[in-house]
């Protein structure tokens, strides 16, 4: 019996009540599934979202919600062979379905990683203090806390498993809870790996609900402390983003749409050169890795006019490599399109396009295919030549610019010098990403500064990098993915810009003392705190923001100069000859900075053995006032962060770092440096 | 004869065509000028922005464009009574005036002093860079550029000189030209300031037009490189965000509108304490000024239940005091609204609200009035006196969470804990600020982390910040403006962040040379350039990324420990006692991190006198791996970044500021310390 794919929603499994629809496999038009794609009580779903899920994740901290989503990605990689199998059915291949499964799942350990670039608290402070007033008692911090909705995420069809990781990983990272609404024909993938996270047990309930439908009526039900992301069709997009709850309640909505990106042959790229054949290597790769259905594809390709033919020609040969058929017959190199639907769309669109800019390679009616034991079949699969159109007057023919055509379809284009190539490149109206191959850093820089501005990634290749590239097609998670325009003008990923999206950030104003409480980290002129016992003696857990340490005073002499430059080697002019300082902005043999930092340090560190372990680094020192032999410094240290870390195994210290801001000042008062340092510190509690 | 209002549109100043309007005096009702507010070529307006201002501001530095807005701050400071006697006319008595006006050439000066936290470069390096590989071969770093369109503002009637300057600030210093259309109501105001804008030629052609109309079309031409801000009413900006160009472009659309904004009495705030004074001090405050015609306006005051009558009593004292009339009259302290409309439309909302929840202090219909000797009239002009309504029932009765008259109008209202303040302050679905007057940390904390989820600032009131405050109605240019929901869903301001507005991000991919040689900052691994003279020989110009010095080469002693111990004072066990490691991270005597640095600097300082003035801080410094005498170390010191200084004054030496990246690696090739340096260092060119 065919079976019928499940929602999760409200915390169980059901096979949803209306409208079933066949789902097909791509090589062979067998059915697969059936889906029910409506009667759902969206408002139920949101609501669940928000009362059971939002209140269990946005308490967890960022450390706790990074574990989670390692644990997470572990168990999806153990978990990886179920969803190839089926990844296979939608017509991609071994090295397509790598890219959905295990790119999704790298993109949860990418997320799990950036944990460490947060504190071990539920929000976080952003940006630098702001000072607000003279006397410095009046101030202010921006937050950044969860929202308290759900994440609406309306996905696509190409990448069910990539497509929707990439996204849950963010929110929940921020301590948000998904609705996940994958597109239906490949929606049995995306419902094989909730069912394997949920089963995990490894997110809180309500963190992840998953609604296999049209998404009628979903977005009726949205508040203005829900997102909704879309990735998808323009047209549908543009659809979703006039919403009148989108509006009304000013739901942040980030879009993500296909757009005709475009790769550049850099004028110095020659026949012959590395970036040549980097060059043509990569717009193969991208015509037709997952059979050209990526929101990242490459669509235009510009060549200096002068090498047009070499490029066809060499792209050509590359293109009759590309064997097509079953992805699991023996050297098949490009699978299928997702259907038969998406095929006919793109028949029609290339012999539209083709009216102006003909065919040079590949044939739209007729393909060779491997694998017609396992079933592939020409007529009830959706099997497709890689096609490549020829646009001699792209300033005229302006459809290359405007019609995508989803599937391995670009159109080559001549460009005589790099303004103009950035002019044809922008008249994409705005793409996800484009790339130069070139080895001159002028062109680089002229064609990036240029294009820049339509464009959410660029890459440019050359023989130092090709070795290590991700390539032209792949979003990374730690960059942003999105672009202006045509492609949606949203932005995703990007590490913590993209956590950013599910969280309000609010400017919080108060007094120094007020805003060390509320962000828990200690801002200058805030109350301190001193205790009896020296803050080196005490234990990661037992140390209090603000806790201060006030040294003694030392009178800095010639001799201290001397010394520090006998052991340093530092014999800079101004430290040590005084005859040679007409001219500058010294007014005497001046200390060292250095010898102001490690003195500081000499004055306040405990020399005795107790809970600090290492000196870890230093960030923003500045020397703000020239100590002269005769000035008399004492240093206050003050506990202003701490950020615990996690055992690596069983046998590792329990410890934390700790953010300490230093203080040096002069007899007057005046500050002379300032540091923050870091040091390593024991945990009192080794469990 | 009355003057009719200009448009500075296409380079030249025209009355505009169709539809004329009388914009009226809010005291005295007198005809001021008329406004022509139909009949524009929008299409060719905004081309004109994307043509002519933009080319030239976005290939201005950042620098540039910063003393530009520095230049335009002093002229209009000295034009600055030429506004207040317009600013009477719209009913703003001068403390009302000053926000407005010396609050928007501030806006100037700020965003002018933000440009030393960007390059002397048009575009800036973004975030950190990203390594993409383990051979180090690629890498990425997102950029930032100036978008190639127009910024459309849409501006509010209550701030005609204020709204604009924020806005303009802003879009400036990214390098970007506006069209501003204000409110026509005070538009005469926002007219007169731009003429001081382009008589003093500070600002270069097309970089800001002017349209006094009702924008009518307006957006019916903006596409997807523009950038359109609303600042007004709910349902304008829902109406706007909704426009088909908006929705099909992806235009970046940015929405500030008003909300029910709350003030919190905390629960410690007894009366007697200095917290109950000031919170009542700041309600009425906030009521009466600019007659309660702020977008940050109190509107909900929210107080402990046993404290409501006291609260109650204290402010109606206080709001005894507020005389209100022709804001130059002698002791007027309020002033009038904008105009009968919305005098006429306050009416109706408090008439409505106070069905539920009865108005207990001030009168709708009647106000006693000063200055009618200047033509002040409480027919003809628009007065209203301080309205306080009680709902002692909040979570019952709703309006006082929905409905906002735009008037010196608040409600008070009751609560039971610091949890339901927070349900009620969220009940304003969404606000652009809300204080807490509060001196309990713990209070403070609990509420703020409850409320940030609905807000865009939240100020917490108390006796140490009470001297410098700026108060709850005050945006400022560091912080964000705008809050999610009801309040729009935008953010405006907040120093750099403002900024991030008006350009695109795009993520650079690529080897460490290439991005090196595009962004002008050094990427570790990227190629280095050994010179024949130490870098510290060369002037700043002659100084190029990624130039490299290698040090000659030391063995760490025991000596050298027991040195730097010594001159620094610094006795910590792990360096200068072996019988106490164990149970440590370390297998012997480790030598001072900052033993590191020092002797790092000693080996690659060159001691003659150069064109490098001094060592000015660190940023960055980490130990990676300890040194232990018999290690011998090296360093590298590349140029990393060159940021230009402007010269004070004529006498002022010419110079900049240098970044160096710094790595030490011992015998083996690892890295034991990194740091980023920075220096001073003089210009060849003194001119």
């Amino acid at each position: 019996m065919t079976p019928t794919l499940e929602n999760y929603t409200l915390g169980r499994w059901t096979p949803g009540a209306t409208a079933p629809q066949e789902l097909l496999d791509a090589s062979t038009g067998e059915v697969i599934a059936l889906a029910n794609t409506g009667g759902f009580d969206f408002e139920a779903i949101l609501d669940y979202g928000r009362r059971v899920g939002n209140p269990k994740l946005r308490r967890m901290t960022f450390h706790e919600r990074g574990r989670m989503l390692k644990a997470l990605a572990f168990h999806l990689l153990e978990k990886k062979e179920i969803f190839y199998e089926l990844s296979y059915r939608s017509g991609a291949t071994r090295a397509d379905s790598w890219v959905d499964i295990e790119g999704g799942i790298g993109n949860l350990f990418a997320n799990a990683s950036l944990r460490r670039k947060f504190p071990d608290k539920p929000f976080y402070v952003e940006g630098e203090p702001v000072g607000l007033s003279k006397g410095g008692t009046f101030m202010a911090q921006h937050l950044m806390v969860p929202r308290e909705g759900v994440a609406v995420h309306i996905n696509a069809y190409n990448f069910p498993v990539w497509g929707m990781l990439e996204k849950i990983a963010v929110n929940l990272l921020a301590g948000m809870p998904a609705v996940v609404k994958p597109a239906v024909p490949s929606a049995y993938l995306t419902e094989a790996v909730v069912r394997e996270i949920i089963a995990s047990g490894i997110l809180p309930e309500g963190a992840l609900q998953l609604v296999v439908g049209t998404g009628e009526g979903l977005l009726d039900h949205v508040t203005y402390q829900d997102v909704v992301t879309f990735t998808g069709s323009a047209a549908t997009g543009r659809k979703l983003r006039a919403h009148p709850r989108i509006l009304s309640e000013a739901v942040p909505f980030t879009m993500e749409a296909d757009s005709l990106n475009a790769a550049v042959l850099g004028l110095d790229a020659k026949p012959g050169t590395p970036e040549f054949d980097l060059f043509v290597k990569e717009v193969r790769k991208e015509m037709t890795g997952k059979s050209g259905q990526k929101c990242t594809a490459i669509r235009r390709i510009l060549v200096p006019e002068d090498v047009l033919e070499d490029v066809q020609i060499a792209l050509g040969k590359l293109l009759k490599q590309t064997t097509i058929g079953h992805p699991l017959a023996e050297g098949v190199r490009m699978g299928a399109l997702a259907g038969r639907e998406q095929l006919q769309r793109l028949r029609e669109q290339v012999t539209h396009l083709a009216k102006n800019t003909p065919i040079v390679y590949g044939d739209l009616d007729n393909v060779e295919l491997l694998g017609q034991d396992r079933g592939a079949h020409a007529d009830k699969g959706a099997f497709c030549s890689p096609i490549l159109l020829l646009n001699r007057e792209p300033f005229k023919h302006l459809d290359s610019h405007e019609i995508e055509a989803f599937g391995p379809v670009a159109t080559l284009m001549p460009y005589h010098d790099t303004e103009e190539a950035v002019q044809l490149v922008n008249m994409g109206k705005g793409s996800l990403v484009c790339s130069i191959a070139t080895n001159d850093p002028r062109t680089a820089q002229d064609f990036v500064l240029g294009a820049a501005t339509n464009h959410g990634r660029i890459l440019v290749i050359n023989e130092e990098m090709a070795k290590e590239s991700t390539g032209h097609g792949s979003p990374l998670p730690l960059l942003i993915h999105g672009g202006p325009g045509r492609a949606g003008g949203g932005q995703e990923m990007g590490g913590m810009r993209g956590v950013e999206h599910f969280m309000q950030r609010v400017a919080l104003q108060g007094s120094p003392s007020m805003i060390t409480a509320i962000t828990e980290v200690y801002q200058p002129k805030a109350k301190q705190i001193e205790k009896d016992k020296h803050p080196f003696q005490h234990y990661f857990e037992e140390l209090e923001i603000g806790q201060t340490y006030t040294t003694h005073r030392h009178t800095v002499t010639e001799a201290d100069i001397s010394a520090f430059a006998q052991v340093s080697g530092d014999n800079f002019y101004a430290h040590v000859d005084a005859t040679s300082l007409e001219g500058t902005l010294f007014t005497g043999r001046v200390a060292h900075g250095y010898y102001i930092l490690s003195k500081a340090a000499g004055m306040f560190v405990d020399p005795r053995k107790g809970p600090v372990l290492l000196n870890y680094g230093l960030d923003e020192c500045r020397f703000t006032k020239p100590v002269y032999p005769g000035t008399t410094i004492g240093v206050t240290l003050t506990v202003k962060e701490k950020i615990g870390q996690e055992k690596r195994d069983e046998t590792d210290v329990a410890k934390g770092i700790v953010r300490w801001y230093v203080e040096v000042t002069d007899q007057t008062g005046e500050t002379v440096a300032v540091a923050t340092i870091l040091t390593m510190v024991k945990k009192k509690n080794q469990e």
